[in-house]
């Protein structure tokens, strides 16, 4: 299954005979005091040169939130999306909780965008659907329901199949739908990563849909952060993630060296492309 | 199923609800001149060396071999292992293709150890099999043949099962049996990182016993192989490999992490340690 999104000058593919997609995270004020600073002051310079740092890096597409305390999302988002497509010509993830938000971002948008997200539950549900059908986008949608993340796999899945369900009575294609199994931090539950690896194998044999997962969580309260993220978003991949919402200028190395091993990159010319591009960084920065 | 493996004084077990057990494969002279030289010359003070290192570096077994031209194993093997065994309390893998030279070393050996390897070839089965037999050891089992090394998992899976029903016959229980389903360079051939990782969950499915895997050949030709091999470790233990040859000074890390994401390490004890060591060691270094 192969789901296509769009900038007005590039496309790109998630699916299983493609490299994993990347999708730059760094557009987004949670936990970070600087950036939530400065939407709240409407002050979008931050935004244009986390665009830019991160498409440099080598995401693919890129999460566009503004969602926190203090801002107008419905008024701040559009804004931000215009200034990160003026910025780079990459496609972009339209990123809210708030629904109003996520139409005025994409009634500015130009191209097939990515909508993040939709939940199980029946609110979210009747709210968002009808905009990825308007605006023909594709939409991540969350294993999460009215009774909040569920810890057990059986009933993630469940979820992810209601998800697929309501979205193709709505006359939304399948391959329009990723779904994201959303990982949990390792330290604080130690089951929760064979969980989600589990849910990942299971929903990928049911479904055949795309998979993606915020990968940064898993490390949460533990050290040596990027140890733990890599060793997670290769097991992700392997288990049948094709697209992955992360920091790509830390991930990209060993999502690309995942993809190799995994036969998605012939004569290894992305990984020595990778390889070379971070001797040249290297080489300016030292 | 669990593998025991000992010293005089150290049991190491080999299983799902343990750890990844590593394989120090440093002592071998393969690829390495100056150990070959030294070997040569009768020389173990490398051999000394690697063990402390090797062991300091987090090694839970070591894989002792001299097989390189010029050099009488039978002679030399038991007196390197002797070698070793003087060096470092823990376990041993008693390397070699000639099996006159693995019933010389086990004779001198204190504990239960491991045999690299027999493979599915009727002659090496024949002569193998008796030593692990008689000497009450475990034994590491390749999955070729007569007709070489298999590409496809078919035939790979098969010699897996050949190698389990000669053993059982003779009369070795199961759990002493560990597959090495052996990895080839993905630089060379594309498909031969998912064959292995496919082969890898079919014969932990179908028969249950441990895997291992030497997991430095995957990078062969490439460059940063370590972020390659770490790559590659990471889902071979998600796959089911529970044991690894491996250098284990520049793979443990990752390893490490790879356990504490599948719920192999409580609290992220394990994790945390190996954190700290690596600290102190930069703090050393530095």
């Amino acid at each position: 299954m192969e789901t296509r999104v769009s900038s007005p000058t590039r496309e790109v593919f998630i699916g299983d005979g493609h490299p994993t997609v990347l999708i730059g995270e760094r557009i987004n004020p949670a936990g970070k005091k600087k950036l939530a600073e400065a939407l709240k002051a409407g002050n979008l310079e931050v935004v244009h040169r986390e665009a830019l740092a991160q498409a440099q890096a080598g995401a693919d597409i890129l999460d566009v939130s503004v969602g926190t305390f203090g801002v107008n999302e419905v008024k701040l988002l559009p804004q931000a999306v215009k200034t990160v497509m003026d910025t780079v010509d990459i496609p972009l993830c339209l990123d809210s909780a708030v629904p109003e938000a996520l139409e005025a971002a994409l009634k500015v948008y130009k191209g097939k965008p990515l909508i993040n997200s939709v939940t199980g539950e029946e609110r979210s549900l009747a709210r968002v659907l009808p905009l990825v059908k308007e605006y023909g986008a594709a939409v991540i949608g969350l294993v999460q329901d009215e009774k909040g993340i569920p810890k057990d796999s059986e009933r993630r899945i469940a979820i992810a199949h209601k998800l697929v369900e309501k979205a193709t009575a709505f006359g939304i294609a399948q391959e329009d739908i990723i779904i994201d199994c959303l990982a949990f931090a390792v330290g604080a539950d130690p089951g929760s990563g064979t969980a989600v690896i589990d849910t990942i194998r299971k929903i990928k044999a049911e479904l055949g849909v795309n998979l993606t997962l915020g990968a940064s969580n898993v490390s949460f309260g533990l050290p040596d952060r990027s140890l733990l993220n890599n060793a997670f978003v290769v097991m992700a991949v392997a288990a049948g993630v094709t697209c992955l919402i992360v920091d790509a200028a830390k991930i990209r190395p060993a999502v690309v060296a995942a993809d190799l091993i995994l036969g998605r990159d012939k004569h290894a010319r992305r990984y020595i492309d990778s390889y070379r591009q971070r001797q040249r960084l290297q080489k300016q920065e030292g």
